[in-house]
């Protein structure tokens, strides 16, 4: 998938996520620190909902990178390490690519490269018989 | 937590979140459809990273009706069932209330009262030592 | 799936597990208190690893009381939420049966029915393409 | 954690787990094939429940290592990556010790290294309220 490819998605586009790297296996992208996003007014926190779903996206565009499209989220698991004050960037790899399902481990850093949470994800792959797609 | 409360969060007025119902160790919200949230242009499909987040959320807010505030995420879980072509509601329960951490159950359905996706999500409480604030 | 099928399962019979209900979509089953499957000496606590395992064996007999046979696990979570005392009894129940995958959601009971924990997994279905079944 | 006060937990011991390392913040453990812990009948397969179990425990004894003794796990998560048929051993690290709780992050392997599993799960810290202790 090319990075404007990725920016076909509304959502994609309307947190404003940059697409930093998109390799075999590998997709690391940014979203950049925005209000809209603060935990609570005058905080410089992001909210654990859109961490979450950065997880998802970086980890769909890292299986996605092998598998090709339509690809579904089967299910997500976040485990939040510490409040992120900063852009924060994505980091997915696909730990296993098989037959009707992929899996991605993703990593959240802070501009300072702290780990601000962890995800793994499941997804449905291409190949599957016909799953109505999710995600 | 009255509904007032709960929109002094950014990125919930951000959602446009309506709170539905809040009761002792029950809430219930409604994210209304817009095309920001799609997963791709022109589809009636709502991203999976936005139903994560909303699942997050009303956990929270179940969980905060019996502990009080200050509940970051420890971790969330989220299975998709079915893709999500309307505004979605998410209802959630406080499984447990412990002394450090609190349990939440989650159901999202669409407007046809559909099931959507099923979350669970662990939350510090407050009276636990001061772990740094997350979610 | 009838009892005797359960039980040919050598770690089934290990366990010494009891079948105590299954149905469409439904399976209970039984674990007796054994000194082998304590977490310390002179406590009468289960491990939590043996929780773990009661949960999968339960989630999987529920998926295949709808589906069929061979069935590995894609995916397991467990959360303890007390440590149990006597025997357990645990109930699944299937979520979802789609074409690719199964979801159960699974309760594990003490003897005084107190919950003990909870549990959801994901099931490969029979009619996919050749995963390597696991579990 | 010493490797002999390891194996005070009756099911340690009755899994015959031998301990292979045990550092701060990490934890190697083996359990070896036996027939009883087998899916069926004739196969060589280990039942996915047994890799759940010995992936709490190789978390929990990583964490242990850091936080000393006490550690019910809050919850966790396993996913199969592919079917094990040999004895496997868990490699467990530390990935988070807070004032509340641990998360350690788990590989499960086969005699030729090959990911069998993977699992993540959180354990309470023995300075929080006396919450009840599980696992």
């Amino acid at each position: 998938m090319s990075a404007s490819e990725f920016l076909t998605s509304p959502f994609h586009r309307f947190l404003q996520i940059e697409v930093l790297r998109m390799e075999e296996g590998l997709a690391e992208i940014r979203l950049p620190l925005r209000p809209e996003l603060l935990r609570q007014e005058g905080s410089d926190w992001l909210h654990g909902g859109i961490v979450a779903a950065l997880i998802d996206i970086a980890g769909n565009a890292a299986i996605r990178s092998v598998a090709g499209a339509g690809l579904p989220t089967i299910d997500l698991r976040v485990d939040y390490l510490r409040p992120s004050r900063s852009e924060i960037t994505a980091s997915a790899k696909a730990v296993k690519v098989g037959k009707t399902i992929g899996i991605a481990d993703i990593e959240v850093r802070d501009r300072a490269r702290n780990l601000v949470a962890i995800g793994r994800a499941v997804y449905s792959l291409p190949g599957s018989p016909a799953e109505p797609a999710r995600s």
